[in-house]
């Protein structure tokens, strides 16, 4: 059966820029199980599937609902033993966790610094509001006054992907010589931001550009065709 | 056979604050081994073992010299497969690359700040020669003038470790329901600050303080029975 993936969306509902939506899109395709994606804007998330307070990505497979991409992650392997699995064993799984808050409490924030407006341009006009009224009350200050104190650079995404650049210089990826769901966490990431920015501020010349160059290419260049945003 | 470790000393040779060996004291304590302990100064690990650059840990199992605290893992799991394994699949051992590097490039600058003088004052008067000219070097300043950038307090401490605090809100260890290599990687930056430092700046009242003190207790309180600096 289809698997169904509610998979956050721009005002083009072909833009699908979710670093979350991404991990589970890349983790489908790495188990080779069939999905088809349904578009949400913000202010249709929490209200997903008859919930109230949802967050994306949220996946029905038949009866079951499932949430929160590590969550599905797990799910995945438990329900579809006989496909590769996305965690190699019961450590894998567990260390993962630390990748996850890794990149949720580190490399989001890097992220968000470089592509915060962009992500609002591209919004609905009641997406907007949703978006500028939540991020606002996050930060503490209007998003044009976050998005000001940040240099639109590489320089501080680079520093935070230092310890995965030393990784890749040992090994083709987190997960050694294949990708497992670590990967995918940190290329959701970046995916977001490709997907977004209108700056050139992707990792470039490093291990980890290469790593990512890699990562778009696979599962028939799943990655590398998502719409982004044009640049400039 | 009785494994050998080589494990860095202060002037005091039961004072042994490496990070690197405690990881590896904890890979043969998890694995149930019998080792014991060779105190190396400063100025004697590059010539352990007939070397000319070694680091520790270094080990003798036999004839087979290993360095490396995550080369001796990976060798003690290779070697004695069936004790306890320290990473639980392929998986796991992959992607605590990942953790090694997130604790080398963030928590150790970390703990750095907070007890480089203290390490320094325990140290023998040609190690102390040795120390200084190798970090003087690496900070581009003097002991003192980098010493006097940091606060003695625990806040930054806490704030690189906050990727840990939200994975130890959800499971005991990094590795789960029990401790991994993944585990004593992070549990060696902590002792190497509780063996040296003369501030009280060990995390407190949280997940991670609650974890450490676990971590200490195990193994018959090997962690917590270890000669440490007087504190004030």
């Amino acid at each position: 059966m289809t698997i169904q993936l509610y998979d956050l969306c721009g005002a083009d509902i072909d833009l699908r820029f979710s670093p979350h939506c991404w991990k589970t899109r890349l983790s489908f395709l790495h188990k080779g199980l069939d999905f088809e994606t349904t578009p949400v804007p913000f202010t249709k998330v929490a209200t997903i599937e008859g919930g109230d307070s949802r967050k994306v990505p949220v996946i029905r497979d038949g009866e079951k609902i499932v949430e929160d991409s590590y969550e599905i992650a797990k799910y995945l392997d438990a329900q579809y033993p006989d496909a590769p699995s996305l965690f190699k064993g019961e450590g894998g799984e567990a260390i993962t966790a630390h990748i996850v808050n890794w990149s949720q409490t580190q490399l989001h924030p890097a992220v968000t610094q470089l592509c915060l407006m962009d992500i609002y341009n591209e919004l609905a006009p009641n997406d907007q509001v949703f978006f500028r009224t939540t991020r606002e009350k996050l930060f503490g200050c209007t998003l044009e006054e976050f998005d000001a104190k940040f240099p639109k650079t590489r320089e501080n995404l680079e520093k935070t992907l230092f310890p995965l650049e030393l990784t890749l210089k040992k090994q083709k990826f987190i997960g050694g010589e294949s990708p497992l769901f670590a990967d995918y966490v940190v290329f959701g990431a970046l995916q977001w931001l490709r997907t977004t920015c209108t700056h050139d501020v992707l990792p470039h010349d490093s291990k980890v550009a290469d790593w990512f160059d890699t990562l778009l290419d696979m599962y028939d260049g799943a990655g590398r065709k998502a719409k982004c945003v044009s640049q400039g």
